[in-house]
């Protein structure tokens, strides 16, 4: 079957595509207080608002940077696009609720394409109760996704500068499998990875390409508990961790073996587990700060359970020194990620 | 001098530029009962609100597509793709407030081009007190901005689909210079515009590059005065008219002797004139409907005037006709603007 181009059937074909897709799933969970007053097809998106406190974020995928569509079904992109937006407004203890989508699109693009990808983007946003409410499209090549989320807290909303000396350092979840799956995925035959499974290998793929939904739910808890300070992991613990302790003005310590990692990589070396732990990213999994009794209680009603991993302390020179099972100094060379650094 | 590249510095270093940026020009005049508690540097911004009516748009500029860095300054790319953006929040009679920049940039560009690019940013979002509160840099050849921009209506907000049969059309300022402007730039030759004076030629290149501010004064007094329907300039007169009667189920009529061309346009032929009109997109002026009588009231109290253009008829066939001196109708091959169907 011959399959419909963007250039053949052209840009307002297409957003009415959208339009209809998105209308046809729209959710049925949206706050009342916060009524749709105009959608897609005007200007702007209008709703009304009660009394609040108010979130917005945004985040962006671009092709051969953040996605890669040989590696990954257009719907896993989508929904993972989706999923970073609402993790950093589970960060915050937020609920996720009006969404703009700007696409660059190339118009080469199968239209079938472009609507799977939409589909991945409301499979995810549609769990939250979110609606997307309008968008831009445009040409481009490479192609990207950009989100702008607008949410709002019912509670004091949790940031990143609060995080107090003498508390415990907790991450929801488990951590490593998606770097893991990447890795895999860009290499097949990485000896690194020669102990594991075929169901592992799978596991960890998919933990890269569709992980779990974001932590909304876990983060309303931790707001609500009044936790210190939160953040997501979306560069990676290691990168995340320490920007919560550059806003809070404090350092962490963290014990190694605490580290809560992927259930599939449990074969490798412990050194290579844990440099996975600290530098995967696009984990969405929630980092939060507590004294350990908060944590260990939180525990009982989190649908996904967290561990403590460290500690917030007062030291000068580094964020975070990561401590191996003899309390001594892991030397490792935890890399970040930035955009246009040459390494 | 030796331009310091984006490759050299590396992300954080220029968030870290940009951030000094937008701190030290944030404006003074956002309304205080939308405090803000968390901008920049959390994962969400984060801003008290009172009970209102929300707005939420969003725009992206593409290298290649909408803007050309040979031909135009970075701070006035920056300043049209947040007027673009500050244009749809007016036609809605809104008051921006706070906004979000996503940039896709080419590690080779000059750090200095993407901090005069933000200047051109700042600039236009200051002048209405708008503020932005967040972002996301990612790598991208071609490069692009995106902005979503949120905001809010004191009264009730015009949309699109108001239009009332025997209403007037009107249309604020004057139009037809940004596309003459772009067509100069393209190819400074065209035998079309060989008439105008290089006064004139500098002028409509101007009002390409850097047009008038985003009509939000107007907008209000729009709104206040309840008109039935508007819509901004940013694909052309007549398909942005033909959209508001779309959305209106209606028609237009419109009289080619009405337009208010642009003055430095005057010595064209009256086709041209015409044809420059009812296709100069990006020109951020305001479409809108309302009786006669209420559009010569509301031209005592606009800071930029608007002129009737036509009236708002019951028709099926074609949303929008334009009309000759003669009252016959003008034949005219008007080109919406499609990014992704080859002509």
């Amino acid at each position: 079957m011959k399959q419909t181009k963007l250039k053949d059937i052209g840009e307002f074909s297409l957003i009415n595509s959208l339009q209809k897709l998105i209308e046809s799933s729209a959710p049925n969970n949206i706050d009342p207080k916060f009524q749709l007053v105009a959608g897609i097809g005007d200007d702007t998106a209008v709703w009304e608002s009660p009394k609040s406190t108010q979130l917005l974020t945004t985040d962006t995928s671009v092709e051969g940077v953040h996605f890669n569509s040989i590696n990954s079904q257009w719907d896993d992109i989508g929904w993972k696009a989706m999923t970073a937006n609402l993790s950093d407004i589970a960060a915050m203890g937020g609920i996720p609720l009006y969404c703009v989508i700007s696409l660059g699109l190339n118009p080469d693009s199968f239209t079938s394409d472009i609507l799977s990808l939409y589909t991945g983007i409301l499979e995810a946003s549609n769990e939250y109760g979110c609606r997307v409410v309008g968008g831009d499209i445009s040409k481009s090549v490479p192609e990207f996704i950009n989100i702008a989320l607008f949410g709002y807290c019912s509670q004091k909303p949790v940031t990143r500068f609060g995080a107090q000396v003498g508390e415990s350092v907790a991450v929801t979840g488990t951590v490593g499998g998606a770097l893991a799956g990447l890795k895999l995925l860009t290499n097949n035959q990485d000896k690194a990875f020669s102990s594991l499974t075929k169901l592992e290998r799978q596991h960890v793929i998919t933990t890269h390409n569709r992980p779990h939904s974001a932590r909304i739910h876990e983060g309303l808890k931790l707001a609500s508990s009044g936790v210190s300070a939160a953040i997501d992991i979306s560069d990676g613990l290691y990168a995340d961790l320490s920007r919560l302790c550059d806003a809070s003005k404090v350092s962490a310590k963290i014990h190694q073996p605490l580290l809560p990692v992927n259930n599939s990589l449990k074969s490798l070396s412990s050194k290579e587990q844990a440099l996975l732990a600290l530098q995967s990213g696009e984990e969405y999994e929630l980092i939060y700060t507590a004294p350990s009794a908060l944590v260990q209680q939180l525990n009982n009603s989190l649908l996904t359970p967290s561990t403590i991993i460290g500690e917030i302390i007062q030291q000068e020179a580094q964020s975070v020194t990561v401590l191996d099972r003899n309390n001594d100094q892991l030397c490792l060379q935890v890399d970040g990620w930035d955009h246009f650094i040459k390494k």
